[in-house]
């Protein structure tokens, strides 16, 4: 066996150990009694503990230093990765590892109490400690990289991308939001007020499936079940998601259905022959969240999907019209809780934390302070008055579980998704996508996206190459600006 | 770290590794698309090898040499079992691991194929070559464990038992039986004939639900889901069961209920403190079956327990009496498949099994003539002509899929539940037994089976040890034989 076979082979099975985890941790969101906790994260630990163990071998620097890598651009990305990987798990030292594994737990379960009690004073003691331990790691991350703390952070979510060209693009979106957002809610003003569709869970289940179906969802390599947040895990050959019906507002579940099948076809679309390997492996959080992004926010919320989704509520015996689905699926309203929030102020929540985190990191931001740093921002960007702890800074779960550098994929996806879907209407045709879109076909699309950017895995070495390579330009606003206006003003 | 609690550490990231594996497993029967089948291979293979690594490490051995054992039961016997681990798992070469590997998964798929065409010998050319190398397994585990090859995989499954302990048992059990079967048939033939009691799948499972609820299945701990072959897997915090529903036989589905719920009963009961260590462990297969044919024959199938089951069909609107219940649940017949069979004719199958599978590990029988031999013993033992392939040696998995010496822990887990269920009704006191199954209240029985046997795990070199510990005396037929009589012919 050469250097680089035997590497293959140990990547294989730190990639297989993976996903092994991902099916327990499927499990104990949708399926896992809830007694079963304790057995599952000792399974999860060790698991996470063996794929560890198998990517920080010292053996695995040796091979590295000795393979010889067939002139392919396949094989050349591939042992990129390997290097990466390698990099990102040696890094920290293992004291540290086990250090913030302990703070992350620790902290969420505060987080947990903090929001029973509506009080942010009840989660500091258990975040003080874990932001240390993730500056330590950011600092050691970035020596190993030779990045910033932050940019190390980053990396780690969307790799190559830069906190300057982030600060560059929100301070444009900055801009352009602070000038659109009155005109849009002024305009939407004349709006008549509109109740949510209510509908019974079990129609809505009907709903979801077959407007899984007409997607082209494929039942025989995926499902969909229920979880209290949505979300989508899988391989090649086995991509699920999970929904969460509101009986109060059927098209909510059926977006975040959309949502999730988006991610879920980015996870089936991956390159076959490189199905265990680095390479194989999706371009990092900003390109995944385009993908969900496309299928929500681009199709799922166009005037053509509007119609679609009109006649499915119809035909289950809620009568709508395509201008009301329209009208609640593109209605824009500034708001204090992200997940909640609409397309167009979506990107305000996320600008406060790039900034925040920045801090916390930098130690320009202590995390007592962080509250009043949380409320002072809203009222400066949203104009709305500081909300309390529980709509606010605790609203998240990201920070407190250690999770710093992943917010800017959110928004940095909806700019990738705004600017692929353009270049998918221009090669596929304007017309012809919104007719597909009409009747909820969204195989053009998909094709699009599968032969673009699913099939290319991380073959390019950061997510800016590839939308470069796919759309001609590096990521910028201009998409999502065009689209907004558009969309909202047109 | 002492040597000993280095070796604790390791074997619980390989007891660990395989929770994790089995929880694939049943999201394999019980969840996945079928479309997953090659990705959930190989994340089920590098589990495997990662866990036969640990176990099999050299420095095992090394470490077990050096370590020395508190003076306590416990931790001697969990001693005892870790070298069991390791010798079983350095026996066999890894050549022979791999090459079995792939023997039993070709001849798995011709048994399918097989079974299809209803032709043994579609099979053989698969199975040849399996026999073979199955036979130098046996041969390799013999000699590690100093034991005979038979015995060797026998030791696999019921730790400790020998294969002439087993002739002299089964010699003794197929002269009662060859006595009883003619008896019990020409009292029963003087029953009516009953057609079984058709129920639509919904109502089987909800009053599958309520019977699990009433015996005391907990399912903040468990589930129950539904998979094409009954099973149970699961740990002491999440045991979960799944079962088959037949519209056209509601006791059928019923029956394997409360069989799986005795299975997870004793996967709930093991012992905390030694919930990821080998002592931690159920005692074996034979043990394994004693209690799920606890709950399901001995109790599930008594006259008092149908009383309560007719009681769920009537509230289910399946009118129907206790009489007709007791009746379809202890009717003996004469027939060709082992899994059909009730719990008189039963041991007539394993019987059959034990001696031919001893030739074919001995070479006495070659796998060319076993068709024959089974068609030839069928017709001796049970007076029946011989079958066709499909219920005759095709009808089970067992062989083809490379598993010897399992079959005789399902005759020898009824006899060791007779044994138990004797002790326990002295010790309950039979009234008071009798009147808690009446009303589906398996407490008393649970208590006490948590009690012996369940918090024991693997404390007793044997289920002969265990049983004799907890009965005071080795396993015999003696019980069963009382268990019969009284039953069939009171």
């Amino acid at each position: 066996m050469t250097a680089l076979q035997e590497l293959e082979k140990r990547f294989a099975r730190a990639i297989r150990i993976d996903e092994a985890a991902s099916w327990l941790h499927w499990d104990q969101s949708v399926t896992m009694p809830k007694g079963g906790i304790l057995d599952r994260s000792e399974q999860l630990a060790v698991l996470a503990e063996a794929s560890h163990a198998i990517i920080s071998n010292p053996e695995i620097g040796d091979l590295l230093a000795t393979a010889s890598v067939k002139d392919d651009v396949w094989y050349q990305a591939n042992f990129r990765e390997m290097q990466r990987m390698h990099t990102a798990a040696t890094a920290v030292s293992p004291e540290l590892v086990t250090a913030l594994a302990h703070a992350k737990a620790k902290s969420e379960t505060a987080w947990r109490l903090a929001r029973n009690e509506n009080d942010f004073n009840v989660v500091l003691p258990a975040f003080e400690p874990l932001v240390n331990l993730v500056r330590e790691e950011a600092a050691a991350l970035g020596d190993a990289k030779a990045l910033s703390p932050y940019d190390a952070l980053l990396d780690q979510y969307d790799p190559g991308r830069k906190a300057n060209e982030i600060e560059t693009i929100f301070d444009r979106l900055s801009q352009f939001l602070a000038e659109i957002i009155p005109e849009i809610i002024e305009k939407q003003g004349k709006w008549p007020s509109e109740p949510a569709i209510r509908a019974d869970v079990t129609d809505q289940r009907k709903m979801g499936i077959r407007l899984l179906k007409t997607i082209g969802f494929d039942f025989e390599h995926g499902r969909m079940d229920e979880s209290i947040h949505p979300f989508s895990t899988g391989t090649i050959e086995d991509a699920r998601i999970t929904a969460r019906w509101d009986k109060d507002d059927a098209l909510s579940g059926l977006m975040a259905v959309l949502h999730e099948a988006g991610h879920a076809a980015y996870t089936r679309g991956q390159p076959k022959v490189w199905r265990n390997q680095p390479v194989g492996a999706a371009a990092g959080m900003t390109m995944h969240e385009s993908q969900s992004l496309t299928f929500e926010m681009q199709a799922g919320r166009s005037r053509e999907m509007s119609s679609f989704l009109s006649g499915i509520l119809n035909e289950a015996g809620y009568r709508t019209s395509a201008d009301y689905v329209r009208r609640a699926l593109q209605f824009v309203q500034p708001s204090y809780v992200r997940v909640e929030a609409d397309e167009v102020t979506y990107p305000i929540h996320i600008i406060l934390r790039f900034e925040l985190e920045q801090g916390l990191i930098s130690g320009d931001l202590q995390p007592k302070d962080l509250k009043t740093a949380w409320n002072d921002h809203l009222e400066t960007h949203l104009g709305l008055p500081g909300p309390d702890d529980l709509e606010g800074c605790l609203q998240d779960i990201h920070w407190f579980d250690g999770a710093f550098g992943y917010f800017p994929t959110y928004t940095l996806g909806a700019l990738t998704a705004a600017q692929l879907f353009q270049t998918a209407e221009k090669e596929i045709g304007k017309e012809k996508l919104a007719t597909e879109l009409g009747n909820g076909d969204y195989s053009s699309l998909q094709d699009f996206m599968a032969r673009e950017i699913h099939s290319q895995g991380c073959l390019h070495a950061s997510s800016n190459d590839l939308i470069a390579a796919v759309t001609g330009r590096p990521l910028s606003t201009d998409a999502f600006e065009t689209h907004i206006k558009h969309r909202y003003l047109d």
